[in-house]
């Protein structure tokens, strides 16, 4: 727990106030090179202009100034906490990412399927095998494979050749090599410990990848060209505190993609159900459960996946479909009203970058400097100014007025 | 290595883009109070305006706010280094200054030809000897004390009264009080050590200190008035990792001064040697070096000189002489050309300052607020807002593609 949040922990206050957190994934923008203006600056967003001139406004650093933050550690320090010290491990994300319920003391490792000739691997992505081909071949592996020495083994199929194993049992520990050589035509590496404490779990994760070619050999034409695995980012669940906790909030999350709903519960989030994928759904689940909570974390995925496309007119078209929504938002009154992304997906970049994220805090508190606009020029001079990602909890919590005063 | 750069170890990417960082020393300055102008703002820039209105702008702080920093700290910052946790000894400064090429186990210290009585100093600065007498005895001294119990005794004049005595060998501790009284009247204090480890180097020292009480013995009229010796500032290079270490970046600094390649000696660039002294020499060795490095120092001395001569009309035509300049630096086509300074010096104040300074990194991603021009004013609205000069580097890092993205 940080400097910050330790000291929200000790002056926090339960109380009825709502505070409603927006992040529509990958916000951020950059000029196009042909109009000289961003997205969000191209888009006719009137809703959430009028919003962003009566609110705190600023641009936030998800991690550090020049970094580009994954998923994870952009929602990790959207929710307050500092993502370098809750390092999220990449087999608990891929978890995460296909919505698995991982318990505290779960192993979980990414697995790709590769192509191997008995000597090298001649394709690390096993030619991108089809997800129902990694469906099946997950199941015959997992009808095969249900526990070595104990530790039980899971195994779920993730996209193309992508999987997931996680072996549940006690005295895992992760800290381990990997046997990708990374590069084709190379032989995969024995895994190895690099601690006394890791050595059981080495074990165990070499004979899962003999018993992974027992099964292949026993049905080759099934495998073929999936007769390898490579197995990487061995990790457990951090162990971070609850919202609860630092903050009293009993919160929630709405978010329809399953690696949102996993970061959101780890941090201890509800994660309520929606009847479908569209903004709809979501802002249906958001009435439905009002009453009951006090904080939502509410995920829009779609701006980010066309930004990451180079579809800067889709992101534009995307940007004035969420402004459509943004009354319905307002009109819930909630105490607090956030709306920022997690980091900025600029659609000339087609990626993640480390550009600073717009953000606007709605609260009965009016800023100090009113903007004219929501984009990225505006808010650079709106009230809050420039200000890491995990900065907004405390600026939330106080003008939801549930934060006490600092020494007397 | 802080936080920020052990990010950075993990995620940098050796490739071919290139960074030219161009140091005004001492750039930074404050309003005038004839004219209520800057020394930026009373200079006719063209070609800085022209190339801030298409880049990143903003103030650094070299340290801290309020902090006035030496060219050692403001320096180490701009590199990416933490300046407060690679503390730079007086001894170890004065020997770059010198441009004295310090080894790694070298215990440096600065010395000061003073005056004594026999019992009390009379001048710690010995009337301020001229250097071409300083001269002259530190060529006796060396002379007549090469060695002391097996380590190596290397005695170089600098300025005036002040010269830089290193101790080469073994077992060589820095943990000494001075013998400095710090106030004349006062006898000199014997030399002793904070610690066991450096008892050694304490006796060292305080035979040193009776070997040019010999010397002098032998020479009193050439010493006189210069008959003692004041010693402080022991310290040895710290141990800092190199630029290649944390950024995979291949570097090399540009400067004419010993102080400065002395600095970027410690960060490990490769230093070049120019013809002569100009900005023109020092632009011929940027031309003929340019494929054989990835990042670039480029040091101008001359603003922060004329700063501290509180010669603000001087500095005024300086910056001005500079901008004629900026068009070579901007069609090297550096992929991140940063123009910044250390610190401030304004020539109102005479001396370094605390005032942030202003930077501009022009790179291909536009900025998404463009500020009017290269000023204390101007930058301070820009994009980059109000940060620490140690996170330059990873917005220059990102700007020239060279970061990969932090977790998944």
């Amino acid at each position: 727990m940080n400097h910050l949040q330790q000291l929200i922990k000790k002056i926090s206050i339960k109380s009825s106030t709502k505070i409603l957190m927006v992040v529509l994934d990958g916000l951020g923008g950059v000029l196009s090179p042909e109009t000289g203006k961003s997205e969000l600056e191209s888009a006719s967003i009137p809703n959430l202009d009028a919003l962003a001139r009566k609110s705190h406004c600023g641009l936030i650093i998800p991690v550090e100034r020049g970094i580009t933050p994954g998923s994870g550690p952009a929602h990790l320090s959207l929710f307050g906490y500092d993502p370098v010290e809750y390092d999220i491990g990449r087999g608990v994300l891929e978890a995460l990412g296909i919505g698995f319920p991982l318990e505290k003391d779960d192993l979980a490792c990414r697995a790709n399927f590769a192509t191997w000739d008995g000597n090298v691997i001649t394709d690390r992505r096993a030619g991108r095998i089809p997800t129902e081909k990694n469906r099946k071949l997950c199941s015959l592996l997992q009808e095969n494979i249900t526990e070595i020495e104990n530790i039980q083994v899971i195994i779920r199929p993730g996209k193309g050749h992508r999987f997931v194993v996680i072996f549940r049992g006690r005295g895992l520990h992760a800290n381990l090599t990997e046997n990708d050589p990374q590069k084709e035509g190379h032989s995969p590496i024995a895994i190895k410990a690099r601690d006394k404490e890791s050595e059981f779990s080495g074990a165990i994760i070499n004979k899962f990848i003999l018993k992974f070619l027992d099964v292949e050999k026993k049905n080759p034409e099934e495998f073929s060209p999936a007769n390898y695995v490579l197995m990487r980012g061995f990790s457990h669940c951090p162990d971070i505190p609850s919202m609860e906790e630092i903050y009293k909030l009993n919160s929630a999350a709405i978010a329809t993609y399953p690696m949102y709903r996993g970061l959101a519960q780890l941090v201890g989030m509800d994660i309520l159900s929606c009847k479908g994928e569209s903004i709809e759904d979501e802002i249906s689940t958001l009435k439905e459960q009002y009453d009951k909570f006090d904080f939502f974390y509410f995920h829009i995925k779609e701006t980010d996946a066309l930004g990451e496309d180079g579809n800067f007119k889709g992101k534009v078209q995307s940007l004035e479909k969420i402004d459509r929504y943004v009354p319905q938002l307002v009109d819930m009154k909630p105490d607090v009203l956030i709306i920022t992304g997690d980091h900025s997906t600029p659609s000339v970049l087609k990626s993640h970058s480390w550009h600073p994220v717009p953000i606007l805090i709605y609260s009965k508190f009016m800023p100090s400097h009113a903007v004219n606009g929501f984009s990225e020029k505006e808010c650079l001079h709106g009230s809050l100014g420039i200000f890491h990602s995990s900065e907004i909890m405390s600026i939330a919590m106080a003008n939801a007025l549930k934060l006490a005063k600092y020494g007397a």
